[in-house]
């Protein structure tokens, strides 16, 4: 099955623009996922073909008119989930991400300026999403971000050999560093343990400093997954026996 | 001053990519900022002219070479901070995008595969930035996002109609939400006191909007917010004075 994803934007040139190249490229290309940009300002109804004008109220910058792109995103309408880029939206994870992979694909709204009128998210369904707490110049990098990160995780796209279950954010926990040859390079080894070949005592020391470095780097993230486990004891016990 | 941008990656091919166009590529028309890519793959010292190799201790995937890469940060050290987009970094935030912005620019590390033997980030100052909690298929699109959100800021770049004070995590909450013409639109109207002309009144209810929203779309920022508050009243005071 192959993923559609539809981009509404000012910049239907940016698309697939980096997606073009490399792992999603070749995806592309092999009709894993289907790109179609789709001018916003094809639907503007005036001679001007207008999509924006300032915002009520005062202020600076412009808005997005809600019947213009209302009427870009009923053009695509069939019933995939309709994302758009903002920063008031909710934090993408790794879940999400998960999620929206295994569906049929998404049509993401790019906003520029200064977003959409308001009315546009209660008229209708419209996932708001950001993609970290940074201002963008537009939502197309959001979109490419996105997709980027639903691409590799459908089938085919990966190897089988690096399935991702290990990286960082899919255990709720940063992943653990990881070393390679040379084993001495400026005066500096390879932990002793890694070159052990013992598997069990890799597997913990891996985990032990997935947990380290969770809890020093991103004591948020720590103690969301230790809220988890005190939260649901038998399914983290469960957790814990599979590693 | 020209911004100056040094990207190390695997694709130098994405470099401007969509950064050529739309805003930040008129700003690199205009010399504002510069794009140099660099082929890390150049720096390999062997004849197969590898860059990675299986993981120590075992398991999914490759590993980039810190010797290969070492060279290439070496080959452009310059006195620009150095920044490795990775899961593991420390989320972007506004405030470090303001900072890099007001700089000489930056060297960008763009991982693949597993991501980077360790020793590299004893061995080199490297700042390890995440721009989200979702994996990508590697750092180029991460660099691609940090970049437009630096090159928005740079003088010159946005009119002055639209300095981005307002916007979401400048203050630290949330936008509040914008509307534009039409007045009426599928039976929606925009809210009264933004067609009064009472611009305190107006700048109380955006206020109040932001603040509400924040709290309840993002209790982790609102959470932050109050607590700054409480730990400095009088700096809080006063910002609220000048709103």
């Amino acid at each position: 099955m192959t993923f559609a994803a539809t981009i509404l934007t000012l910049y239907p040139e940016m698309f697939p623009g980096p997606l073009g190249t490399s792992l999603a490229g070749r995806a592309l290309g092999e009709g894993r996922w289907s790109c179609s940009p789709v001018q916003i300002r094809d639907f503007a109804t005036d001679k001007h073909k207008s999509v924006d004008d300032t915002p009520a109220g005062g202020g600076a910058g412009m808005v997005l008119r809600a019947d213009v792109v209302a009427s870009a995103i009923d053009s695509v309408a069939d019933g995939r989930p309709v994302l758009a880029m903002t920063p008031r939206g909710k934090p993408l994870t790794q879940e999400r991400v998960r999620e929206l992979a295994q569906g049929p694909g998404v049509t993401i709204l790019c906003g520029r300026f200064e977003g959409f009128d308001e009315r546009l998210f209660e008229a209708r369904e419209i996932e708001e999403v950001s993609i970290g707490d940074y201002i963008l110049s537009g939502g197309e990098m959001g979109a490419l971000v996105l997709l980027d990160a639903c691409i590799r995780l459908l089938p085919g796209v990966m190897g089988a050999a690096s399935s991702g279950d290990d990286e960082s954010f899919e255990t709720g926990l940063l992943e653990y560093p990881h070393y390679t040859r040379p084993q001495i390079w400026e005066g500096r080894t390879i932990p002793q343990v890694l070159r052990s070949g013992d598997h069990a005592k890799i597997a913990a020391w891996r985990k032990r400093r997935a947990e380290i470095d969770t809890r020093s780097r991103r004591p948020d993230l720590w103690e969301r997954h230790e809220g988890v486990r005190v939260q649901s004891p038998s399914g983290a016990q469960r957790h814990e026996d599979e590693t």
